[in-house]
């Protein structure tokens, strides 16, 4: 399933890290019950798993699929590094880029977005602030992620602790870009967090424990959906 | 495939780098062309796909199997990076380590051979000259490639430019560590090339472009194992 | 000699690189010899030399100094870094950051443009093209300099190859940045490349080579003031 | 103060890291400080502070002088590198190499030793622990310092806390190299963990916030001279 145009309807993406939990046979699993969900509530979803298990998840399962990282070479003599043909010819959507977990060089930043945008492949790029995210929108990745790596896997929710941080990043990135769409991250374990986040200005999320981690999945993930949709209702 | 138990017979393993013509579903035919001649002559051969294609390979070709590398983190918040959970899940039988195009930390090395040798994956840990090819080996991989990055892809045979760095490696590596298999690397293209460094104790190859970039791929694989077929003969 | 506020007068930074023309009692002399001319034509002048070579450039020209990167990270347990409180100690006005021999993660640049900032030290960021000259430009570093990659240390001048980049960079930088000052680099070898860039919109120079390794540093930059002056003359 | 020859005689080296007691003028106070008991005891002693310090230290105070770390590049267009020849300039005696605060590749450590030699620089190579320490003594380092990280800066000393990693990365370092120095470090407070580090085998310290960080440093370097005397005397 390929995504190639974002309304700005919400879009939650399930990052599945190394977890053991979403690693092999389990990542198809994970994936499998979260688009479920997606097609059920009627919400955009997408997950994030290893570079191993891409193809599997591609191929098994209807969901727009994301690398969680390329490396920005061509084809060639690079043993070891993620070659973004090798992640297109697996069918995914995209890539993340520049994690928290694995930043990049501003200069890979930008050479990964374009030569993605060639290959056809979106691109999520992830800042950990305000001033950050500002700055790689300039560079019009597809989607920008922000997620303070200080609440990433804490279940204390940006939304809550730090409103402020997705308030001023939406105001920021719009000023410099205005067609970006623009996710956030770390912490987001309720629905709550997620209506909140929407209200400030979040169009979509990137989230990692708060689902793959969670003793059932599928329940957070509807929760999330159901308010996603809760707020498209009452914005619309 | 596994290959849990290497006798000193003769080992030819192809890095597919991330070239073009050993991507996605030629990843596949590639890996398919190198185990029928394997079967065919009865000599070791295996395969060093990219993480994408990983699993493709495994399940579709009867061959030894190895990542390009690994890095020597646990499961868990790991995004972007290769856990040796993931590798192991794709049935792959081993992995490569610190190729020149994909050096690591010394301490990385360390914790991936450890690691590795933990979940049942073997490890080819490369290096570049002599005296890094015997440090390498008192860490106890599996085994190590000797590939003088200068002539990687030249075409320029280590085995005839500098037949000095296999003797020199051999001495030097038996010397601390009397078990670990040898490969070699870098500019073989010919059977010749594979029987001279053979009898200046190579016990296998890390080969690349030679092969996966050559007109006919089959051909050379084909020349290659004949001459490891003929030293072995020789030699017995 | 400190140099706490920018006019918008041309700047002229010269960078020492690790070449061994520049390097100890020679980047001594250098430094000497670019002040010596800035003082004569009354241009701005600076230089950046490396780590080892700052303190004696500092204490025995009176020149702005620049490190040529800083790590950045706060006092404590960095063995083998470059903390911002050692180069504050040793006099110098600020450091340049992210150069394409030395790329750093966006958060890095990020983080060090804040913590230079608390510690008086000014920030030049580098940048290989337009985009990213943009980008950093968010991050409000005192200065960008844009520098193509490929035409550092040809001779073969930015301004005259490709004045778009500078057109360009000026065009998108001042879109999200109306205060940073904008340096160029790259093949700078004549007055006549420092006068077209100046009247591209460029507001001084990161120059390497074109002086360092030019066989009289002194006349070149003589003739580099002269061009700045002619410039500033003529645009008054 | 060059120091070209090492007698197997414990050597105690002090790592400033990038601690603010030991950044600037606090450098050379502390150098200072170290040089005199070194004097006064007869007990050979060396100083590691930060690049910007080093040659002030040098100039300033007669004790041997070791860089943290240094690039293994030639002189050249390497911005914001460390090349070997500025740290020659300053007349330090030579670097420290891969500490777990600043490992570095495999193939680098190589290169660095190599360059290091030619330039008549001492090397210090650091590992983290049994395996690593006897592969980098393979590169015929001038010393080699065993360090486990995760004892560093804790006060708890490696000769107490774990004896066992001294006595057999003497006894595994010994058999690929019976000439190379053996330091150790991590956790060393007092003269006890220096004596009894001496009798597992070590011939040296390596040592920072035991030293740098202490209320009295003169004191506790004192102590540790003291304690490297006695365990002279009685072996002798």
């Amino acid at each position: 399933m390929t995504m190639n145009k974002f309304t700005f309807d919400p879009l939650i993406i399930v990052n599945f890290k190394t977890y053991s939990e979403a690693t092999g046979k389990r990542a198809v699993d994970l994936a499998k019950k979260i688009a479920e969900i997606g097609n059920k509530t009627g919400v955009k979803v997408g997950v994030a798993p290893q570079f191993c298990d891409l193809i599997q998840v591609v191929t098994q399962v209807s969901v727009p699929v994301f690398a969680q990282h390329v490396d920005a070479l061509p084809a060639g003599a690079f043993t070891g590094h993620i070659s973004i043909e090798s992640v297109k010819a697996t069918g995914a959507t995209g890539s993340l880029l520049n994690h928290s977990e694995r930043t990049i060089k501003l200069s890979d930043i930008q050479k990964a977005i374009i030569r993605c945008r060639e290959s056809g492949l979106l691109t999520v790029v992830c800042a950990a602030e305000v001033e950050s995210a500002a700055a790689v929108s300039v560079l019009e990745p597809d989607m920008v992620a922000i997620e303070p790596p200080e609440l990433i896997g804490t279940g204390r929710a940006v939304s809550k602790e730090r409103p402020d941080i997705i308030a001023n990043s939406v105001k920021s990135i719009r000023r410099v870009n205005p067609k970006i769409k623009i996710l956030c991250g770390a912490g987001i374990t309720t629905g709550d967090d997620v209506y909140t986040a929407l209200k400030l200005g979040a169009e979509g999320f990137l989230i990692a424990s708060g689902v793959a981690k969670a003793p059932d999945p599928g329940r957070v993930m509807s929760d999330f959906c159901a308010a996603a949709n809760r707020f498209t209702e009452t914005s619309g």
